[in-house]
């Protein structure tokens, strides 16, 4: 962030007129930025603080938002559905990671799931990202540069089902269509008591890596879904809203034991 | 952790026998450990691995896990009503914290969240925690003690209605009452762009909240609520679990503008 | 229906291509049916049986079916947002109707409750429903002519809150604006035990309606939101669907006892 | 029903204390009821009105309500686990079914479901209620005595999946095991565009039956699941409920089409 909140030149700026209607923008000098309630000039963005506002040629105001974490994932190119705040909120919170801890991620994607992850284990932290498609991890490696946290982040064009070669990891989060096949790798590249985190979308997906799991010296194994709703907050009208997104995926964890040695 | 793994003399251990007998211990030499599946004697587990298996005198296995934090907020002693993980997976996801932020909290509670944000924020972080009820505050610091996160929370015995006395924070995380008193200091504390997050049963609590919110100067507010379902996998008989959780609270979370300063 | 299933001239006929793509024609000979799957003759179908399937020019396959009551109200002119299945079935399961019930029923809106209502309380039955804009009621009576239950319905351009004139009646269902303000005179009109069922889409209504039965001299109160959701079902790809309604309103039921005199 | 409401003799009364505490007595003169709010004496019932109150011996207000058939369904002696009035609501509104319907329903279990279709097929209609069980049968027979619908119920001890004897029947309705196994039966026994409706647990009955149905001519097969929630309604204090049933099972429904002839 620039010195004591200033926007400078090169800094990324969301501009926010609504809920739905943010604008992830670069700030150059001379640019200007068009939407459908007028343009705003980066000119006129330069040097104010992040948190005000500006107006654009149709005198709409825009905030200055510095994006979050969140807003990099949310404006990524996408080359696979992104994964929502809901399921990352649960994976975070079941992974038992922390700042400066080493976790193993497949199948990279688009990169979303990376980024949040590589936020919460911090600069003394490492993520291992493994993609078999070059052409996701590519577009997923703009996305982590984008959003500042590539250094933090190994990234690995590989098929994760083949093997992982980091060993002692704090957790194995998979995002993948066949997780359970990743169960066996997984197992070795765990410290013992580490956690392996999986979503799935298909209950036949769920139950193949629940078997996988119970089969592979995991133990505490919970599959879990996640509904959330937004609610439509207005005095005398308050309500759930109408639509919502019914299904992503299922979450499950579970955590390595040691496998008794049969001698 | 004790190196490589060998459980020593006063490490935290959690006996996990399945989902839902766990017991977390301290390991003392000479003592032992009753449950209804037979004893365990610590001596047994010191100079065993996390992750190996202990046999209890009636010959049941207890795995060794080492705790995480999750483990520790569960097993606390219990002033309040303690948050849901899902609950505080969408407060971390929409906080925008991580390895080194840091954060106001009200109210303390039992200490459960105050764990969970101090894991994630790490060494370099800051928790600002207030808590009205002295009785509260000392089961708390009695809980993250035993947690091993003390160090990185500043626990206040005052009433956060009255005022933060912390500048330029990253986030205001709020369980209590009456949040919407909170969101005027809230702003005050709050650097530009942090976010407030804010846990409430009532949906009159979020009316009022939003209400606040909206009066003094944030945007990109949105009121949610997480429903979790646990899902009973087993091939053939795969469904829902029959009870579940219905309600805990609605997640509100927004982010600080610069008011315009009228002149 | 026709004799033993037998399509004829008049006959009510829904062309089914796939659960989206649904056609309510009436079958005159000479006409034709167009749809994107080319044209279908209504003389290709006279003299087909009900389930039976026809032919369009584009050799698609459109099922012949007997229209349900349900598909009755599919097909209907909208004049307000109709009632979903869902919210219908907890009003029947907890109205305490049957066959010859007679149900007070407001508003009319598009007619779409009014006709479930009345296919349940059948040819001896009598829903009266009131509805104060005369525009909904032109709609809703054109509706439920189509649906051919026009008889065991009468209609009524009348405001309810100013009054209900029949007896004695089974239940009153409500689908309006200010539903607490018609529980005096639901009260009324209901014959002891009788049932007050109550469909809003907001909390606040839900908050003034029980008060209102509360102080009514109702009893077991109940408010209950039904969510559902469509399994999208194929072996290995089994998920709730992606996209779901998420909320429609709340069901209020409770059963009138007789209040005390106080001389 | 009594007349005029009065409450006589051998009536059935639902002494009412709360939603939670309710009790189906049939008043005998010289009979009392104890509950742990003090005893009823029928003999202070009897002449009252259906509607009305009467103290207990500790001056506790018990309503005296008239049984609704829902209220027969809940006081059942149990074979079986019961169906909830959410999915009851479902297979009403989906069946077709009204006043004078057929409907073959299996397995009759403890008969809660059958009493409820019972009351909406009328005194016109009647439900031919297969239950291969003959202990399920003779407590289901006693269930719908005492709901006083026993004379629209045809139970029968046998087997369904080696067949329906009923032909041309509206609905065909299933509550058991293997529902997918009586779907060719059901085919036979179902009238063209007639209904079935099948409730299941599992998601693996759920696959099973869809293809099942699939294979077997139905069209416009749908799965569901139904959430209800019970909102606890209290100004200033509104939220969903704390616990809730989280599960019971899905329901599935389809269409009888008529299967093309290969000659």
């Amino acid at each position: 962030m620039s010195d004591r909140g200033i926007i400078r030149e090169n800094d990324d700026v969301l501009l926010f007129l609504d809920r739905k209607r943010t604008f992830l923008i670069k700030v150059k000098p001379g640019n200007s930025f068009h939407t459908h309630r007028g343009y705003v000039n980066h000119d006129d963005i330069i040097g104010k603080k992040f948190g005000e506002a500006v107006k654009s040629s149709l005198s709409a105001d825009f905030m200055l938002l510095k994006p979050s974490v969140l807003d990099y994932t949310r404006k990524m190119l996408r080359a696979t559905q992104i994964i929502y705040p809901k399921d990352i909120g649960l994976i975070l919170v079941y992974s038992g990671i922390g700042c400066g801890s080493r976790v193993v991620e497949a199948g990279t994607g688009s990169g979303a799931l990376t980024t949040i992850l590589a936020n919460f284990v911090g600069a003394s932290g490492k993520i291992y990202s493994y993609e078999a498609k070059s052409e996701f991890m590519e577009k997923a490696r703009k996305n982590l540069e984008r959003a500042g946290i590539l250094d933090r982040v190994v990234l690995k064009n590989k098929d994760v089902t083949l093997g992982i070669e980091e060993k002692d990891v704090d957790a194995v989060v998979l995002d993948l269509a066949t997780p359970w096949k990743v169960v066996p790798v997984a197992y070795k590249a765990l410290k013992a008591c580490g956690v392996l985190v999986s979503f799935s979308p298909t209950i036949e997906q769920v139950i193949n890596t629940v078997e996988a799991l119970k089969e592979n010296g995991f133990v505490e194994i919970e599959a879990l879904e996640s509904i959330v709703r937004r609610i439509k907050v207005k005095r005398g009208q308050t309500r759930p809203e109408t639509l919502m997104i019914g299904h992503t995926g299922y979450i499950i964890h579970a955590r390595k034991t040691i496998k008794e040695v049969i001698q």
